[in-house]
C-alpha cells in the first residue's frame, strides 16, 4: 500500500459546550496543522499516489473555507462541538467529495483511502480515517 | 476511524543484557517522548475520542511511576531488557487498565484501540498497538 | 554565555484591525507554542541557568492568564493588535517581572537576558529579546 | 503489534517526465529523510523488534547506493519517474531482501511487515507498506 | 529586539568541486527548508515586524527563481560551490534588495537585520546573518 | 556572519545533588540531541563554514566518550551536577580543542565562535556559546 501526505494549516476561533471542556468552553482558538494522507494499492501511470499539486491545492481550498474564522458562526457547525477530531472528519469528508468529483484528476479515482490529521499543538493531535 | 494522541515524556536510566546490545549493556539512560494514541469508531456525545484532559493526566501519572528512575532497580523489570519497544507495551498496558477501570471517564469505554509510541531520539522510535 | 529554554503553549482567539491584515481582521485564533529562553554568563552553584521546574511553572502561569481566551476582550489589550510579535513581548515582560520579584528563585537574579518565541504555525514564528 | 523505526537521509538529483509534473520535469533534487519501520507480533528473546544497530546499518547501506547521485543516470531507474512514493517502494523492497537474506540477523526473520516513508519536505511525504 | 520568521522550501540539483566534497562532487540534490528571519528594534504601527503576507510572498518569489533547477546551469553560480551556507547568503541578499526596494512595504524599511537559514536535512543546516 | 550546525545524540545516565533537583536526585537518564553550531565571518575557499564531514565526525567522537555511560562514574565529572547546560559547555570546550588542534582541518582555524545546544526533551533545551 502506498500513501502520500501533504500539509497545510488554518487558524480558527471556536468554543465548546459541555462540562467536559472546562476552560475551553470560553471562546478561544487554535492553529491546526493539517495533514491529508491519500492511499492507493498501486501507483498511477506517472508513478504517483495523487498529483501533489492538485492535492495541495484541494487542501488549501478546503482550509480556506474555515481559515481566519470563528467556527461558532459557521452555519455548518451550529450547535456542534468543533473538536479537533470532529474537524478532522469535516476536512476528510470535504476532500473525499473533491476526489469523487474529479477535482484531483481522473487518476485520483484510484485512491482507496484517506486520513486527515489535525495537530492542535506540539503535544496533541487527532485524525479521521476513511475509505474512498 | 478516529484517533487522538497526547504527548508527554520521561527520563530514565537502564542497562541491557545480551551480546546484541554492545555498548548499551552499560548503565546509560534515555529521554522517552511518549505518544499515546486512542482510537474509536464513532465520537462520543461531546464529539471526542476521549477527554484530552483525562488522557493527558493518565499518561502523566503512568510516566511518573517510571520517570527519574533507574529501571534496573524497579522490581517490575527484574531481569528484563527494558527496550524502547518493551516499554511501549508497558505504558500501553497500564493505560489500558486505566481505560477499563473508568479512570478516563465512562465514555472512554467506547475506545477500541490504543497505540503507544516511545521516541528514544530524533532517529529512532518504537510503538506497541493493542485492542481495548 | 549559557541559555536554557522551556516550552509550553496557549490557545487563544483574537482579531486584528488595519488593512494590512486582510482576512485576519475577522475573529480567528491560534495555538501559540511558546519558548522562553533564559540567559546568564556563568551557571549558578547548582550548575543551572535557572531552576527548570520554577521556570516551567512561571511560563505555565503566565500563559494560563491568556490561555483559552478571546484576547479582544482582555482589558490589557484594548485596541491593540495582539500580533505574534507583540504577544512575545507581553510574555517576556511578564516573565521578567517574575524573575525580578524572585519567583524563579534567588539564583535567577543572576540572569542577564530573556527571549520569548511564539510559534503560530509550522511556517511562522516571532520572538522578543530583552535584557534582565 | 510492535514496530520500530530508524531514520536516515539521502540527497539525490532527478527529473520527471509527463505533463503532470510541470516545473519538476527539469533536473532538480531532493533531500529525502527516510524512515524504515519494522513490525512484528511478538518481541524476540532480547525484547527487540529488530537489532537497531543492524537495521540502521542496513538502511544506511541501502541509501548509500542512491545518495549523492543523479537518479536519472542509474540504470535501475531508466525511463522511470523516481517519485517519492516510488522510491519508498525501492527502499522497502531492498530492505526486505536484506531481511530475507539474514543481513538483519536471524531474529529478523520473525518480522511480519515493513513501511518506508520518505519525507521530501516539511510539507510532503510518502510511504510504501508491505508484508515480509 | 523583535524578530519574525517565515518558512518555505526549494528542491534543487547541484554538484561541488574540490577534494573536500568527496562523493558530493557528483551531481546530486537537496531539499532546502528555508527560514527568513527579519529583525527590528520596535514594532511598526500595526504591531508587526513585517507584513507576514508580503514577507512570505517575497521568500516564495526568491525561491521560485532557484526551485526545480540544476544550480550548476544557473549563470549566477558559474564556477561557484553552491553550498548550503553560500545559498543562505544568496537568499538573504536577494531578500535585502526587496526590503530596500520597498517590495515588503514602506514599514519594512525599519528592519535592521535579516538571517536566512537553510536546512539541508534533519541533521544539518546553515545560516547567514546580515544588517539591513 | 555565517553559521553551520550539525546534529547528533547521546544517551546517558546521571543523578543530581542539591535540593533544587527534587526527584532528579535519583539516578535517571536522558537522550541529549546535540547541535554544534560553528560561526565564521567569511566562508573558506570551498564556500564552507567548516567541512561538514569533519565537523560531524568530531561531534560523534566527542559524544562517543560520553554515550552509553553513567556520567556519575566518569572521573571528569566527580562531584559535579552534569546538568544539560553544564554538558553543553563540556561538549563545546572539547570541540574547541579539536578546532584548535587542527582536527577539523586547517580552514577551521578561521572559525570565530561555537554554540552547542543539548535538547533534553521536546520541551526543554540548553546551550553554551563561546568564542574560538
Amino acid at each position: 500500500m502506498f500513501a502520500l501526505t501533504v500539509r497545510d494549516h488554518m487558524m480558527v476561533a471556536h468554543s465548546f459546550h459541555g462540562e467536559t471542556f472546562g476552560p475551553a468552553r470560553g471562546l478561544h482558538g487554535a492553529t491546526f496543522i493539517v495533514d491529508a494522507t491519500f492511499r492507493r494499492e498501486e501507483l498511477d501511470r506517472d508513478n504517483l499516489v495523487v498529483d501533489i499539486g492538485r492535492a495541495s491545492a484541494a487542501l488549501t481550498e478546503i482550509l480556506a473555507a474555515l481559515n481566519y474564522r470563528n467556527l461558532d458562526e459557521d452555519p455548518a457547525f451550529r450547535g456542534v462541538n468543533t473538536t479537533t477530531e470532529y474537524l478532522a472528519r469535516v476536512v476528510a469528508d470535504r476532500m473525499a467529495e473533491r476526489v469523487h468529483s474529479g477535482a484531483l484528476g481522473e487518476e485520483a479515482r484510484g485512491l482507496v483511502g484517506l486520513t486527515v490529521t489535525l495537530h492542535e499543538s506540539h503535544v496533541a493531535w487527532a485524525s479521521y480515517e476513511r475509505a474512498l
